[in-house]
């Protein structure tokens, strides 16, 4: 298999850590409801092409969210594999039933916007944020890791553009109610490399603390992502296959595909622990379930070329 | 319809010129054989869109190109356009045909590698080299300016990675023979920024005399593009729609969109001149002419959300 040829850019970090997102974010985006057993394979693959650490699900109540209704099934069918597994919870009762499984690492999902509030969460931007608050005290008090999901982070589909300083102010709240990490997502793809820029050297925050989530609406994600890593940044989020998307998002295309972030990340010479060919079989095998083929432009390519 | 936000990043160019590749590049690795009509009209929408040199099509034999077969028919009908039109030249017969039309801009097409010299040309690459010296001083001679393409100049699908003092010493064959700009050509899409940022350094050229041309095989195009707008590049080709590609690529994937492209440029407050909206709707009408999608993400958004 054609594998990228490495050259280092000075300067760049030498590990990055990949937060994947398909078997959560990418699944939870997608029409067909997957089997219980291939979202438990899914993850096995994925721990097994050496992803350390998968987002497996959340524990969102099933009427939002059927595709991942089966949060508590699934959860003991993966949690003995020897990788972090975060899980979104969208509220105490959520965290509730992730602690009860043993989840050592959640999330909460944030939005910078008033009018995305409003659209997933049904709340001001403030009011979410004091749903979190004990949801977070909760969580770091059992010892469990949290990590702040904060939306429309760049655009806003019916705000447009968002002002920098409104974002850092979210950010702020989120890590001062004790958030250990932040995931800056560019929920609608609109992003470009110098607005990212802007966004991180305005929010002065110590780079271990980030994480940055591009979707690939209008094919940016990438070379956003390479900004990001020009900052400093060394945690970013991508989708096996390129799964899901946003919902709110018009567009057929969603996440940042992992494998095309891998190629540009060992090309690069920027550690990732993880097996390429792996990795696109994984996504290949997934797409076959899914009944459609991989927008990953790398999957497409070396499936194609085996 | 959504624009991009815009967000200048310090130290980058502040205009941009497109060098569209779509009716000679793109086309020419179609299947199907579009109408001369139909060809005249995609060049004079381009112009419409604001794009200022478009490469209209190629005097080579047809029996190797037969989409371009009809260079003689489709260059008097646009040669009007108040745009730089330049045509790809292989040889001194197609050098002929193209200034007995008037073509005032001509290209030739090298190879940084021996495997795809022999693939494409059935030469050495100083046979080759060779062969281009009496049409670029010819076309000198007449006051056309002579564009290089140098294709392969990352990695070669039967050679691997290219080695940049190798593709330095083809640079600066064709600088010496007298082209006045080289076209860097990633040709099968498997570069990422570091390499991208080595060859632009190691090449010591003054920016003005260079082009890149990413291929989008690995989803790396756009990042790569990044790379070298930060090394100070202001010439990028790019395809409208993302219309072609390479033969020899074994992928669906070719060249950069435009439009994924000009969303960057634009997002990073860089002048391009180029109406998006223009741009899109003459993709979106070229993709209805050749009966499948536009590969442009940009594109599909843009399309999807009207």
């Amino acid at each position: 298999m054609t594998l990228p040829m490495t050259v280092p850019e000075p300067g760049l970090p030498t590990r990055v850590r990949i937060h994947e997102v398909g078997a959560r974010d990418g699944l939870q985006n997608e029409n067909a409801t997957v089997p219980t057993d291939v979202k438990a394979e899914f993850v096995r693959r994925l721990a097994d092409a050496g992803l350390t650490t998968i987002e497996a699900t959340s524990f969102v109540h099933p009427k939002w969210v059927p595709q991942l209704a089966d949060a508590e099934e699934l959860f003991p069918r993966v949690s003995h594999l020897p990788v972090d597994l975060p899980v979104l919870v969208p509220n105490e009762r959520g965290l509730d039933r992730a602690l009860a499984l043993g989840a050592r690492r959640v999330a909460v999902f944030a939005s910078a916007t008033e009018s995305f509030a409003k659209a997933n969460l049904n709340r001001t931007v403030d009011d979410a944020l004091a749903m979190f608050e004990p949801v977070v005290a909760r969580a770091k008090a059992e010892g469990v890791q949290v990590r702040g999901y904060l939306s429309m982070c760049f655009g806003d589909p019916w705000e447009g553009p968002v002002p920098v300083p409104q974002v850092v102010k979210v950010c702020h709240a989120l890590l001062d109610m004790g958030c250990d990490e932040l995931s800056l997502g560019d929920t609608i793809g609109v992003a470009t490399p110098g607005h990212v820029r802007a966004l991180l050297t305005e929010l002065d925050v110590p780079v271990e603390k980030l994480a940055v989530h591009f979707h690939d609406t209008y094919g940016q994600a990438l070379a956003n992502t390479y900004a990001a890593l020009q900052h400093g940044v060394t945690t970013v989020d991508a989708s096996a296959g390129g799964l899901g998307g946003c919902p709110y998002a018009k567009s057929a295309t969603g996440n940042l595909a992992t494998e095309d972030l891998v190629w540009m990340l060992h090309g690069l010479g920027i550690d990732t622990g993880v097996d390429l060919g792996r990795l696109v079989a994984t996504s290949e095998w997934m797409a076959g379930r899914l009944g459609r083929p991989s927008p990953s432009r790398t999957v497409r390519a070396l499936s194609h070329k085996e």
